[in-house]
Formats: structure tokens, C-alpha cells, sequence
């Protein structure tokens, strides 16, 4: 089975917006067993719509849509398909009862646009819309799908689980499955020489690096003749990786490194506070991404000034005169401080620069220290994560964590191979 | 002049990566007066990859492919693009010397693959890598150009900026312009009704609603015989959109609110700080990606116990008690507490239920609190953000610096239209 997602609407071809509907999408297939062969992204414009569904209408079994479907002038898909089709517009009662529902419970009117969304094609079938006032289309013919969804992510989203995920798994056998074994803490090249052989270890498997600011993730997929040999086979690989590059594995497919800490914390009754300059809440922000993180999460301060840093957490003046904010000395009493104010199991810290100004020759725009205290001791360790602002942050607040799952995990809190530089 | 973007691996179509690169070509490109026709992504098959390079080199001028340049063994593009030109593999002996000061400064040594990327097409022109050890090339033919470049974002962005847009730049004369004018605080509908006649004004300007859980973008297009006229159409409805719906608009193209808000506190002299609770940390996280931030951004406390509530910011115990965490009453402690203790203008504060758990009846999740304080005095104002964890975080982020900006311009602190509600 071979699908084409075709993403539509100006803003995609100009920047404007990034496709993530077509990542979702492609996700979901993909785990479904279907292979993703393109997506493509097309503007509002009749010709290259109705070239776009020639086009893949010929060379997919199952085509999905996103955009275009919106109240407003500059959304032609409805008109796209209709025509591709050869189909005029009905008025659909129940969608149109969905329209009111939707609308009385916001209260807002039903506006003229609104009530024109009712307006579906004849000859497809209706996808309701659960957050939404446009509902989606199914065309079914000579064995093929064509979904067409909106493009706001959350309505497309409860399209596919209601309605056309459930729809396509009627009827899958082949056995394909894929596992993504997430790293941190070590550069692609690096890793790919710890683990070269494994794309020969399972000839039908597959294995690609995807460097990213925040680690290397290593995607492993396998098609087999049934599940259970696909799923032993990617486990073999997930064992020769975690033998040769344990301490930098923190997770796997989409965990986050603060949703296992978060993990590992409960389990254990213990809890973290954060202490962040350069990172400026991120850190604190990530965590509080994790539901439930009020169970072991207690507080964060953001010691931009150094003022803050002393009356919040307790960094000796002295000390920042002597060594500076970014030292160190700095590091560990921003740890230490915040573990004891906040009474918690642990405390972490960041402090750099982050740039673009304030560096120097001695301490460079990307310098930056992270603490971490316990009662097993605190200590600081020294990165240099380069001159992009942002990129900095990403990667300091991941290596802060990260410092955390080591000590956790009673690992070396400094890695045993070289750390990455890009 | 067409052009299509040409995205290359299977991270895209299995929903692992999100394209920006994308986002990022298409804006570039479009700057430029450049019509980007189409957005394709395919995977690391010699097929697919043969099929995308024919069709895209029959029907655009330009042609920029990233990705699969990788010194691993899953990077097929180098032998496609080979391929699909007829050309055999050349060593270039400068970009091996570039290869070999890129590692040597990383304190890595030059291994087989990365020795192996210096083996080039022999018809293309070389683009140099300034931040990785893939090269680029370029193919010109018949007028037309491809230009193949790696996944790497900044190793890509750092090819556009330093070799293929001077070169597109060369020779361009027809006059496109557009703008996004940046809203928050209204719904679509509500501002497509509060704009309506917008697209009739100037035929040959298109005008498109790009809504998200931050706020309503409005893109402004003009096409004209010279800069100058699209200018002057974009202008007009710029000032069509401020008459009609000014205190909802904060920014234009890719402005931030936490930047506008900036340079207005760095231009008073002003300063703020933050107390977030259900945002946890979010705000500063926006607020420290801005250069510059730590002139007009004092410091933050992510207080999601309630221990911290009081004892870094003074909320009266009994308050949270007799009133909840999530209260009018807390959040104006809040922002006044972290107003006095940081010494700043301004102090603004989030308290809410983010979810999944802690909702009632009385207090569902999604319920926010956001306060300010200044000098002026001390309020708090209630929304309802759904029931999405991430989204009711970002939308509360937003709500809260938009109320400084709301603040800071002297604005009705609450909105004067209905509030949007999706």
C-alpha cells in the first residue's frame, strides 16, 4: 500500500508555516504499515491542485489532504475536488447540525461562511469534525482513498483517529515495524564508529542517524514476515546499540528525556528544583511539558541579574566577583542553592553565555557550566555549545537534564567519550 | 521563475522530522520575487529520487534539494543527482581541505566516510560547507539550476546565504511583495468579519488567515509593475487591518511579541519580571530567546508548589486557602509579589490548570489567571484555554505577555471584542 500526503495552502510554499501535519501523517501511516512513498506541498492555485491530484491520484492507493477547507475566500480545495471528481455540492444536514453545536457552544453566531461549510460533495462521504466548524470528505473509488482534512493540526488529528485510521486498518497484514533509539551526549560521526556493523547485523533491517541539536537519534525499521520477527529483529539492533553506547541512550521513539526523569523521579519518591540563567525557564518549560510534573517538580528560578542569583538562591557576591556568573563556583551554589531552598532531591543549574554579546577571549559566546547538587555532593561541568543563541539554549538544557539522568542512574555525570562539538 | 523544494529522506516521510528546512527555502525564495510551484518530499530510494528529479527539472527553473548528503551509509542523493546528470565522482582537493579544518578544529579525526565526501560531481560546481563536512553542489543547464544541499539546517542555511541566493539575486526585475500583519486576543471568523472588503480593495493583492493557538496571522500579498507600487497596495491594507483591528495586532512578519515587547521596555528605560505557575517557565523561555533580554528582563520564578508561591513571592497562605492556587486573588499576589521582590516596572504572573488532571467543575482545565502589576496597580484577568496541556500553556504565554504589551500602549487591558475561543 503506497500513500502520497498532499499538504495545501500558500503558506507552506513561502515559509510560512511548517508542514508538521505532514510529519503526523506520515507517523501514522507509517506505523500502520503503509509505505509513505512523497508528500508534497501545493499552493492555493486550481491548476497545480488538480495537476497535484492527477498526479498522485495515479500512483498511491490512499491519498490525504490537508488545507484549504477554512471559511475564507482564499480556500479552494472543496472546489479542487468537486471538479477533480466530476461532483457537485449537496447541503449536509448532520454536518450542518454540527456547524450549530459547535458555534452555540462558543457562542458565536452562525455566520453566512460558516453555514456554507455545510455545503459537501455529492459523491463523498463525510468526516465530522470534532473542534471544528469544516468538516472532511472520503472519495473511495476503484480500490483507492482520498481523505481530504483541514490543516488545523488538532481537527485533522481527530479526523484520522475517529474516522480514517480506523477506516485503513481494515485489512493490513504485512509486518513492518520501526524503533528510534533516542542519544544525547555524543556526535553522529562518534556514535556511527561505536556502532558500525550494525547495518549488517539484519540484512532486512534498516538504520539512519538523525543528528539534532539536542542528540542523535539512531531510527531503526524492519519488515518481516510477521510482527513478532519484525519486533525481535529491531531488538536485536536496540541491544547491540545499547552494548556499545549505553550511557548515552535515554529513551526511545517519542519519549522525551524529561518524561523518563520524570519517571525514574516518581518512582522513586524523589523530586528536582532548577536554577536557570542562560537557559532562561526552557529547562523548566520542558518539564512542565509532562503531565503530572507537580508530583516532582517543585520550583524553578530564572537568576537572570546577579542580584537573583544571590537573593533567591544565595550565590555569595563574593564569589561572582571573584570567578564571575559564569564560572564554575557559580554553577555549583546556584545547584546547591536551589536543592536547599526548594528542599528538594536535587538541584540543577545553568549558567553561560548565550550570546551574541558578552563573550570574551577567556570565556566565549556558548560557554556554559551546569551544576548539579544532591546529597551525594555538587558539582559543575563545562561546555561549549557554540555561537547560535537558541541552539545554545536547546543543547544546554538537554545536557542538563541529561546530567540528571546520570545521576540517576549512578552513570559517570562526565562522559567517557568525547562530547560532541557540532 | 518556478522553483520547486525538493526534501530528500525517509525522517520525512515516516513523520520522524519536521521539514522546516522547507519553511525556510520557501521564505527565502519567495523574498527573492521567486514562485515556489511546489514542496516534495521523498525518501532515500534511487526510484523515487530519479522520478522527483525528472519531474521537477521538467517543470521549474530552479530546483533546491537538501538532505542525504550524510557520510553514512542510508545518504543516497550524491549517486542519484550523479545519475540523473550522467557524471562520475571526482576528489576536490578543496573541499578535502576544508573537511580537514572543520575536524581538526573539532579535535576529530578524518575517518574513511568523511574522506569519502570530498569525492564530488565531476559536472557540478561546489558549494562549501562552512559548518559540516558535506559539500553542496550545482547544476546549471539549459537555464535551469539545482542546486543539492545537506539536511543540516544551519550547514543548509549557511549554503543559501553565502552561495545560492547571491546567485539567484542576479537578475531578477519582477516586483512582489507581501507582509503578515501578526494578531492575538481574536478569533478568525471574528477578524475576518472585522476586516470584511479587504480583498476587494486591490484585485491584484490576495489576503489569507493563517490561524494558530498564538494568535491569527494575516498574510498581505502584492504583485506589481514595481517595488515601490507593491509597497504602497500592502500599505494600504496594512492600514485597512489597523483601522479596524488595531489593539489586536502586535507585530508584523516574523516579529515576536516578547521582541516588540523589547524594545518598547528598553526604549522606556522599563523592565519586568515573571511569576509563572501553570506556564511554567515558558515565558521566560520566549522572553530569553531575545537577544538582549537580560537589559529589560530582571528575573522569573516558576513557582508550581505553593510552598514557593509563598515564600518566594509572598502570596498570603491563607489566600490560597480560602480562594485556590488558581484565583484572581493568587494571581495578583503573584505579579505584585514579583514586581516588589525583583524591583521591576512590571511584574506578570500565570496561575491554571493545565491538565489532564486538577479540573472541577468550578474550575475546569484549561481555566488560566494572569495577572499584572505596575505602579499603576494590580489585576487579574480569567480565560478558558481547552483542554489541551501544551496548547493552554503557549496560549497562556501569549495572553500574559500580551497583556504587558496591552499595559505598556495603554490599551483596554481586556479585549474589546469577544475573546476567541478555539
Amino acid at each position: 500500500m503506497n500513500a502520497e500526503i498532499l499538504s495545501i495552502g500558500d503558506e507552506l510554499l513561502i515559509g510560512q508555516v511548517v508542514n508538521t501535519n505532514a510529519s503526523y501523517l506520515g507517523e501514522q501511516l507509517s506505523l500502520l504499515g503503509v509505505t509513505v512513498r512523497k508528500v508534497t506541498a501545493v499552493g492555493d492555485r486550481m491548476d497545480d491542485l488538480m495537476d497535484a491530484f492527477a498526479r498522485a491520484w495515479q500512483d498511491n492507493d490512499i491519498i490525504i489532504t490537508t488545507g484549504g477547507l477554512g471559511p475564507t475566500h482564499d480556500d479552494i480545495t472543496r472546489e479542487a475536488v468537486c471538479r477533480f471528481f466530476d461532483t457537485g455540492l449537496v447541503e449536509n444536514t448532520s454536518v450542518l447540525a454540527d456547524i450549530e453545536r459547535l458555534l452555540a457552544e462558543r457562542k458565536r453566531p452562525l455566520s453566512a461562511s460558516n453555514r456554507d461549510q455545510a455545503m459537501v460533495p455529492a459523491s463523498a462521504d463525510i468526516i465530522r469534525n470534532g473542534s471544528g466548524t469544516a468538516p472532511g470528505y472520503h472519495f473511495h473509488r476503484d480500490g483507492k482513498h482520498l481523505f481530504v482534512t483541514p490543516g488545523v493540526p488538532y481537527e485533522m488529528h481527530g479526523m484520522m483517529e475517529n474516522y480514517i485510521l480506523p477506516r485503513l486498518r481494515e485489512g493490513f497484514t504485512r509486518a513492518r515495524a520501526s524503533l528510534t533509539v533516542l542519544t544525547t551526549g555524543i556526535a553522529e560521526s562518534t556514535l556511527a564508529d561505536a556502532l558500525r556493523g550494525i547495518e549488517t547485523l539484519r540484512p532486512t533491517c534498516s538504520v539512519a542517524y538523525l543528528p539534532a541539536p539536542i542528540g542523535v537519534r539512531v531510527r531503526l525499521t524492519a519488515v518481516a514476515e510477521d510482527h513478532e520477527t519484525a519486533q525481535r529483529h529491531l531488538e536485536e539492533l536496540r541491544t547491540f546499540i545499547s552494548e556499545r553506547a549505553e550511557e548515552f541512550v535515554y529513551g526511545r521513539d517519542h519519549e522525551t528525556l524529561e518524561q523518563n526523569l520524570g519517571a525514574l523521579l516518581t518512582a522513586r519518591g524523589q523530586s528536582v528544583a532548577v536554577a536557570e540563567s542562560c537557559t532562561g525557564g526552557l529547562i523548566t518549560d520542558r518539564i512542565t511539558n509532562v503531565p503530572g510534573s507537580s508530583l516532582w517538580f517543585e520550583r524553578g528560578v530564572v537568576c537572570y541579574s546577579n542580584e537573583s542569583k544571590t537573593a533567591l538562591l544565595g550565590v555569595d557576591p563574593s564569589t561572582i566577583a571573584a570567578y564571575g556568573a559564569v564560572s564554575r563556583q557559580t554553577a555549583e551554589q546556584l545547584a546547591e542553592g536551589i536543592r536547599r531552598t526548594a528542599g528538594t532531591t536535587f538541584g540543577i543549574s545553568t549558567t553561560g553565555i548565550a550570546g551574541p554579546g558578552g563573550g570574551s577571549a577567556e570565556k566565549p559566546v556558548g560557554l556554559v557550566w551546569i551544576g548539579i547538587s544532591s546529597d551525594a555532593g555538587t558539582s559543575a561541568f563545562e561546555f561549549y555549545f557554540g555561537d547560535d543563541r537558541i541552539r545554545t539554549k536547546q543543547r544546554a538544557a538537554q545536557a542538563a537534564l541529561d546530567l540528571l539522568r546520570r545521576a540517576l542512574l549512578q552513570l559517570p555525570l562526565s562522559p567517557t567519550t568525547p562530547r560532541p562539538t557540532q
